[in-house]
């Protein structure tokens, strides 16, 4: 994600230099073509187009904004969950170990669902934190994360059977096992479900396709000013098509992803500091960017 | 649902050729007459009529891709419900059959809801994960996904009334079937209600009559041009529609559907990995389609 | 609610050539009109005036469709509810009268609820499935299905008293019925709040002055075409009235309706299979409408 | 709320009548002053201007809406926790006076509540139903309804203590107590906070100055239909700022309110009932007004 | 937070009166520069442009209204749930020196999630509340309101190991503890994530662009009339460009922001009375704003 008011008007040149560069020479060619050859330009129905293009780049950036600040929305309520499940441990659990052991593979799952997500190994995390033992447990199931959940219940589970809670503290935990399963669900869905074909396809195709035709259909009455008046409408539209882009896989470990780093730091700060210890700083934004 | 950026351009000519061909030759014929009978052309209204026939579609698609997306949520929340219904069976349910009992007819549950919704048969698959005692207790109901989960509550009413747990243990899972229910609801609501009368034929009417009338009201302007300028608008409309159509209904049984088959896929695999068990791999995708 | 594709065109003619008669009527009046006395028509800004009646309009169908929507969606989780109901019925309380007479109220609390939201009597239905004894419950009450609510809710508390169940598992219970009594307070919002006044009338009273201020402003650059284009653009903004007016209303006892009669059908099939009596079949579209 | 078909368009014209003879009579002024001082008006982009206003509008009556609609539905959480709280109290509390002093506090509640909207004296109503200590309780606090909230608590608190209740029953109570908190919580975020400032003031601005210099620009084109032509458009963009500032405001006692009498008196209506009681007849709607 | 009609014209001019004159200038340049150097203007789409601008504009505002409104959603969650923590505090934990512990901690969490925000030391009202013994513990972590709420839950958890209340009471508290954390961490969701680069720096960008372009192409039709035409164009979108920045940052410590204060004091005062000790009145707004 990136932050800070200075880095962002460079990010963005970085990133639509590219296709702007193209779409400037291609204005300019089409200006001094016609300078020289003025055969009569069709007078296409652009303006029709162009509304009917921003209607599908319309529903494209709604739903990738959407689908981002879902995302953002589902790791939020990890982050809650988390710290409620430190609370019950501290609190409803008697002072042992297992308080410790749930509260670790807690801030474990946060990092083994980053690397999920990411398609990184969570290995090296899990094991700094929840030691060797729980680091084995998740690298023997598919689904990592859920193995970490399953073993924080099975901690629960052993707690009560040693008669240390009844089974009403043992549903509290549950329940918020229930939460985090369905904020686990709910960021796997979005990361193995893209946007339907069509709007995927059809604004990228369309967008691009009306960047060609217009300075056609401009050179007329533009003339020599063609190249700036068809570049910057093809710039907004260009950069609608961008924005859509980039937040519609909010997963990706590029730029524009939700943090997932810095809340996975957020997560073992409030979790350590639960427990006593002391936890590490906030993750700085790096060159602008918050990982 | 469609995956992988290759396929796509060619799914997409394969599915709305046959109206581009039929839109084409219309629009060249259009422009032929006028050749060779230039009659004045009426000066129809269509920016006013192309106005409003986007706001239709707008609704259309808009509409249409909530179904499916809410469709695709619902699925996650079972997907969710079946690895919470596991974590219980392992972690609350003491050692024996009745937790592999109940994970086996869960998974079975996601099979058998997966064919109700596609119309085919699930028992094999019930067969082959809860045995066939299951299989024919889902078969004497109307509603088998219903039975199935009938038949899980049975046997967690059995574990209660043998002492091997106790109410408030027995309201966790009765709190996830709930869940459970309330997702197979929501899916059946989709499959069982297509959208408005209005919201599908007005669109489809009124598209086609517009791609009708675009070439008679611009043949007078673009003239030899017409045909490309008028498939070019009424393509645009075309695809919108037909992003429209196949998004409406999830549950089709085609490539654009929710992946109902691979999700049943990752249930199995989390579930039966629950249970000490090693889950079949992934489905891959089939020819650029996850099923 | 109206099915199948094919008499979705005739039930569309049916509904809306009354007014596209007069419409039709009124353009050619005016086109006659324009020819024997070729006045200067005054240049109306119609296409100003058309995109902000598109406004009111789409206002309108959009919070019609979420209506429809919501309506539809509360049924549903009256469906779950009722399942889940039965579930417990059948799992929790022990064999025994009380499980037989909670489904049958269930099922007639679904009938006494359509009839309410139609206006008609459930005495007939509540008789042949509760008894009679039941439907005097209910009659003695102005919210008859909340009656029959109370008297499950009292249902299970004799089954407490008489030490059946323990307060947890009546808990189960009772957070069922909250669901179902929030299901029947959202149907009765529906019914009860019409859209506000403004939402109804202005769209209605704008869209018919339109139509007819349409052809005189047309008629000038139209001529002998005038009828035909002045009618087509009248029809979409007519339909889009209509389709607004239609589903506004989820459960005025129309063809436009949630199909109540086919939903309380599928709660009593699922509800008395569960109790392992026969249920009855599904409820057959009548001349393609479900109701 | 205005209900019935009939009053309504009496109703609107009452409302919008005086802007409406003020916008006739401007815009017949400028074309009278044209008339005999013919200059040269200058061609203002008004389409551009109306499209940006029609944007505007578009937001504040959304946002507008969904305050409205979002008020019904609390209201209506109510009306449900209402009747859970009664079901509760008939069939979880042993016979005994504990029944009849919460649900008389909870019919209270929604008085106390409406009153706190629509800043009345709850006082009388309080008195009448629960007697005049509760009345009392209530007076002491600056939160009348959380006064009473609390007391309800205060009377399951004694049952529990008196042993006639569990702790578990007690806990079902409670849960309710919180959705009503919820509920309450909600329609005082509704009544204290406004739209934002610009969403009020913009609109209201832009429209009117859009209005004045409407005529202007039109009479050049129009000449003597000026008055016509510019009144019908100022007009609909007026209507919507109107609709607009009746819904924002849904608790303001103006005719235009969520019909609050209206509620509480259906659940008077169900709750008195439940305790056995008549209660009296529905609130009829006053000159076409549901209050 | 803005109040009161009057203040209103004032506060916005006071806002946007220095762009509003570098845009009334630059209009003004524009037009005698074309007086004394009429070359003729390129004919740029401007009303293509404008439409492209409403677009993004149109999301932004869409965006921010939502962060807003969502902000001032949580904190109502926030102020529901104190109240029910107080009435549990009241009713279910019997008398004894707990219930105020719980409760003065209650209201400084509310006081230390504004300053935490907002930027500021909520040292001194945490103090002044709940004593110098939180404040400390509090300060011990890095999340003060989280450090607050496991204060509480370690308060609860006490009382229910001196067995004043058994653990289906303790899972009560905890409950409510948990939507209290969900209300915290939705909150620092909204404060930690600004709009994505592209929401924010595209409308700014574009916006401006489009003021500076308008008066050159506007200059040849509207001539001595371009600094009026002009500027109220670019005065709209100036102003729709500066309510998605107000609203974008609720918790900004700015005019606009939610009233934290005003809902802080709110909490107060309602707490205060339910431990049965005078609260103080409400806060007022300050110059037409409420904080």
């Amino acid at each position: 994600m990136i932050v800070g008011a200075r880095p962002r008007l460079q990010q963005i040149i970085l990133e639509i230099w590219k296709p702007l560069t193209i779409l400037f020479a291609w204005d300019v060619a089409v200006t001094i073509f016609h300078r020289f050859m003025p055969i009569k330009e069709p007078a296409l129905p652009v303006a029709l187009f162009g509304t009917a293009i921003a209607l599908f780049l319309g529903f494209r950036t709604n739903a990738a904004y959407a689908r981002w600040w879902e995302a953002r929305t589902l790791w939020g309520a990890l982050i809650n969950a988390s710290r409620s499940m430190a609370r019950l441990c501290r609190n409803v659990l008697p002072a042992g170990p297992e308080a410790e052991a749930i509260v670790l593979r807690q801030i474990s799952f946060a990092h083994a669902m980053r690397c999920r997500l990411r398609g990184q190994d969570p290995t090296e995390d899990i094991k700094r934190l929840a030691g060797k033992e729980a680091a084995e447990v998740a690298a023997e199931r598919t689904n990592r994360p859920n193995a970490l959940l399953e073993d924080m219940s099975r901690i629960v589970s052993g707690a009560r059977t040693d008669g240390k809670i009844d089974t009403i503290q043992q549903s509290l935990f549950e329940r918020v096992m229930i939460d985090i399963a369905n904020a686990q669900g709910g960021m796997e869905r979005i990361k193995n479900t893209p946007l339907p074909n069509g709007f995927e396809f059809m604004p990228n195709f369309f967008t691009r396709l009306f960047c060609v035709l217009l300075p056609i259909s401009l050179v007329e009455t533009l003339d020599l000013y063609t190249p700036i008046g068809s570049t910057l409408i093809g710039m907004i539209f260009l950069a609608a098509l961008r924005i859509g882009q980039d937040l519609t896989d909010p997963f990706a470990n590029t730029v524009h992803d939700v943090p997932l780093s810095t809340m996975c730091r957020t997560i073992e700060i409030d979790l350590l500091e639960s427990l006593g210890r002391k936890g590490p700083g906030p993750l700085p934004p790096v060159a602008g960017t918050q990982w």
